[in-house]
């Protein structure tokens, strides 16, 4: 399998979130993608594709905000990375706000997800490499592996949060759907996508699923509901599969099952994985009960669709073991 | 004026907040209001109308959060006061969550207001403080002065925020219009009152007119802009005045004077005031130019509308100068 990476990804390096009521170093660290590297072996240079398509599923002025946001905090006078602190939790609507500070609340959905002098940059090869791997794939290769970091999937059309900044993999599905494939979306990070859902959410025509641990108890908590099936011409075409913490495999099995038949019925010529290895036991902040040999488990099921697929990287923070955990899965598929 | 107080409101004393991307000490401090109390002299003590009132506007959820989130916090494993993280930003809608960190999220528009062992205890007397005054003018004091603290304008019926967790005005508003009064409510703190507007948005029985710092560049930023004039029954029942920074008393008084005549307009048989001396030029985080004098004139101008008032205490941080902002503001009245 091809596996596509740019270390221009590593200039995304934020110092410190907020964790628990205090601030601790930054868990999504660029460690994590040298431990995937580790695992994988060689790997493939991003193209670049330029801002068009990320401007297919990103709003102009939530892009102008992850390209300014470091520059214009610091000329606020303060110090360390760009964070949100305030929210529009009720009427939010368009609004055209001056202060950094506003602009950040109106575009975040969480404090723990601060934007560094290279968010941008690391953001935007994060991207890159998703939509390399689809051209790929696209080109005639069965399945490619983009390891993208930052990740993706808690970032919606125009807000970030949980790690996330762009949405490789929507972009990744849009640029597929533009190229006039018919495009399903299975989400398996142990968190759900819930920016991913959001921005399919009203549309008949991109497949969600996503296989997660139930927000009631789980981050994001506002999303990925079981009641959630979309809107509008979207009605029935998201399926949230909520696990309660503590899923094995024997747990996890059963959901996979669903959501391969939901995507078979809905026929694609394409499939994107949204791939977070965070369900592994020992993963630090997630509570999922797979092994790394189970990985090789789902990555031969859903190969089992018979579908070209990129795979796109989520999360996953045990460091040690991500690099196995990726390869694992990959090897299969 | 008679003036009331419950010492209880000292319980409410979290350590530290979220501010410019840093945990510095607690801004509203137990210290405003000693500083109140040496600028205004004799207070009263505050009788307890129970929870009831409280419930007339806040909702159970909300309400059952406030009681037991230190506590919660706590038993998660957490350290120091209990402060929300992740917001629900899209799709907001009733939920029915576990985890402290999602319940705190769904009723928090930002990360500045900890719930501290004591705020249930300060916030519940600050509530009881304001129905206090209430009832004084209901018993037939043409003018009462509660000193609430902590403050309240910015907690809607179900969301905490700007150190605000029960909204007082509107609970004493909301007594008011019990015992069969028509009510205006006057704002005129530095910062809008998001709360109390969202509180009465809809209905067009109670009058909301705020003079405040144009949110474009001031918090609560998301509300408080001008074109914000109610909806439903409420539409007209709003009045948003956002003046730009660095106004001083020429530049405030056209303002208020509009405020006065809508006010007037609405022919209400009481009126509560929200008044915050954060408007002070040397106010630590507002941008306001009012002197000291200033708050005599603002005074004299409001109790020329000759209507019955409660004047309830809201935000003021330049604490050394807080006793006198508040007994000029008094004696004008």
């Amino acid at each position: 399998m091809r596996c596509f990476w740019d270390k221009r990804q590593l200039a995304h390096a934020p110092a410190l979130e907020l964790h628990n009521g205090g601030f601790v170093p930054f868990a999504e660290s660029p460690e994590r993608a040298e431990a995937v590297l580790a695992g994988i072996g060689a790997t493939e240079a991003a193209f670049d594709h330029g801002e068009a398509p990320l401007r297919a599923i990103h709003s102009e002025a939530y892009l102008a905000l992850l390209w300014s946001a470091h520059k214009d905090w610091r000329a606020a006078g303060r110090e360390g990375d760009a964070g949100a602190y305030a929210w529009p939790v009720v009427r939010r609507r368009p609004l055209d706000l001056e202060r950094i500070d506003a602009r950040l609340g109106q575009h975040s959905f969480d404090a723990s997800s601060p934007i560094a002098e290279g968010t941008w940059e690391g953001a935007y090869w994060s991207a890159q490499t998703a939509l390399t791997a689809l051209g790929a794939v696209l080109g005639g290769d069965k399945v490619a592996f983009a390891l993208c970091r930052p990740p993706g999937h808690h970032a919606g059309a125009d807000y970030l949060g949980g790690y996330c900044y762009l949405n490789n993999a929507a972009i990744a599905a849009e640029a597929a759907v533009a190229a006039g494939r018919r495009v399903a979306i299975l989400d398996i990070d142990y968190h759900h996508g819930n920016g991913t859902q959001d921005i399919f959410y009203a549309r008949g025509d991109v497949l969600f699923v996503s296989i997660h641990a139930d927000p009631v108890m789980d981050y994001p908590y506002f999303w990925g509901h079981a009641d959630e099936t979309g809107e509008g011409a979207g009605k029935g075409a998201t399926l949230n599969l909520p696990l309660p913490r503590g899923a094995d495999l024997a747990a996890y099995l059963p959901a996979l099952n669903t959501a391969l038949e939901r995507i078979a019925a809905f026929a694609p010529e394409l499939l994107v994985v949204s791939y977070g290895a965070d369900t592994y036991a020992g993963d630090p902040i997630s509570h999922f009960k797979l092994e790394t040999s189970d990985y090789r488990v789902l990555g031969e099921r859903i190969a089992g669709l018979g579908l070209p697929s990129v795979i796109v990287m989520e999360g996953g923070y045990a460091v040690d073991a991500l690099g196995a955990n990726i390869a694992g899965f990959l090897e299969g598929f």
